[in-house]
C-alpha cells in the first residue's frame, strides 16, 4: 500500500464529509460551507480539488459510496455457503448499519435520486444503480439463475431494498428491512435449486 | 358540496404549492419564498394561515397527498375484477403519472422521509405509510389473504413500490415499476386461490 499524498488525504476527507452529509441530509440542505466544516479541510482546497463544485463533489461522493458498499457487500456474499445466506447477511449488514447511525444514514444515492439534481449527478446515479443490477446478475448467474429472470430479479430486490431502508429509516426500526429479506429469500428459494455455487 | 371560502381556497393553494414542490425537490430544497410564488398566494396568508411554518405546511401537504393518492388508488381498486388486476391498475397509474411529470414527480412522502427533518414531520410520514400498510391489509383481506401474512405483503408491496419509483424516476424509464408489478403480482398469486372478492 502506498501513502497517500497530503493533497490525496484531503481529497478523500472532502469527499467522505460530502458523503455522509449525502446520506443524512440530502443533496440541496448540504451547502459548501457544510462540506468544508464536515472535513476539516481549508476552504480553498475544495475549489482547487473539485473545481466543478458540489455538482462534482456529489458525484465523486456516491461512486466512494458505491466502492464502499460494494467491498462490504462482496465480503458478505462470499462468507455466506447459500444465496439465501448471501440475502439473509446483506439485510443483515444494512440493518445494523442504519440501527448504528441511529436511523440516520439511509442509502445515500437514494437520498439524492429523489431530488433535483443537474444531469451530471443524476447519470452517475443511474449508473450506480445499473452497475448493481450486473453485479447481482453475475452473482444469481453462479448460482445457476438464468440471465433474464436474474435481471427481473435484480430490480425487484434493488427496489425492495431501497423501499425498505426508507420505511426503516422513518420509523427507526429494523422490521421494514428484515421483512423484505425474508420475501426476497422466498422469491430466490422458488427460482434457484442449487444450494452451492457453480464455481465451487 | 358547499363552496369553499376565500381563506380555504388560498390554504388549498398554499397546500398544493408545497406538495408539488415537495415531490419534485424535497423539503430543504423548497423554501417559503418558492410556496409563496407557486401558489400565487399573497406572504402574509403563508404565516396567517401556517404560523408553524414549513413544518406544518409540509405534514398538510404530505396529508393532502395521502388522501389525493387514496381516492385515485381505490378507484383503480374498485374498478378491477381480480387482485391481479388491482395490482396491475396501481401500477399503471403510477407510471403514468411519473411519465406524465416528465419524470419529475417521484412520491413526496419518500422523498421528506430521506431528508432530516423535525420529529412532527417525521411522525406524520410515520402516520402515513401505516395508514397505507392498513388500507392494503384490508383488501388483501377481500381476498382471502389472512392478517398476518397480508401485513408482511403490504410492507414489502410498498417497499417495492417506493424503491422502483426511485429508480424509474432517476432512469427515466417506467421499466422498474412494471417489473415490480409483475413480481408483486406473482406474489400474490402464490398467495391467494380466489379471484374474486369475498364481498362480491
Amino acid at each position: 500500500m502506498s501513502e497517500l499524498t497530503k493533497g490525496e488525504r484531503t481529497k478523500q476527507k472532502l469527499v467522505a464529509a460530502t458523503g455522509s452529509l449525502l446520506r443524512r441530509q440530502g443533496f440541496h440542505a448540504t451547502g459548501l460551507s457544510d462540506i468544508v466544516a464536515e472535513s476539516g479541510a481549508p476552504r480553498g482546497s475544495l475549489y482547487f480539488y473539485f473545481p466543478g463544485g458540489k455538482d462534482e463533489l456529489a458525484t465523486a461522493a456516491l461512486e466512494a459510496a458505491g466502492a464502499e458498499w460494494r467491498t462490504r457487500i462482496e465480503a458478505v456474499v462470499a462468507a455466506a455457503s447459500s444465496l439465501d445466506g448471501a440475502i439473509a447477511g446483506i439485510v443483515e449488514l444494512l440493518a445494523d448499519d442504519l440501527e448504528a447511525s441511529k436511523f440516520q444514514h439511509g442509502c445515500p444515492v437514494a437520498a439524492v435520486a429523489l431530488e433535483s439534481t443537474s444531469e451530471p449527478v443524476r447519470k452517475a446515479i443511474v449508473a450506480h444503480y445499473a452497475a448493481w443490477e450486473v453485479t447481482i446478475v453475475e452473482h444469481l448467474g453462479k448460482y445457476g439463475i438464468a440471465a433474464a429472470p436474474a435481471k427481473q430479479l435484480a430490480v425487484v430486490a434493488l427496489s425492495m431494498i431501497e423501499g425498505a431502508l426508507i420505511l426503516a429509516r422513518v420509523q427507526r426500526s429494523k422490521a421494514p428491512l428484515v421483512t423484505v429479506g425474508k420475501a426476497l429469500r422466498a422469491i430466490v428459494a422458488t427460482m434457484s435449486s442449487p444450494t452451492k455455487r457453480r464455481d465451487e
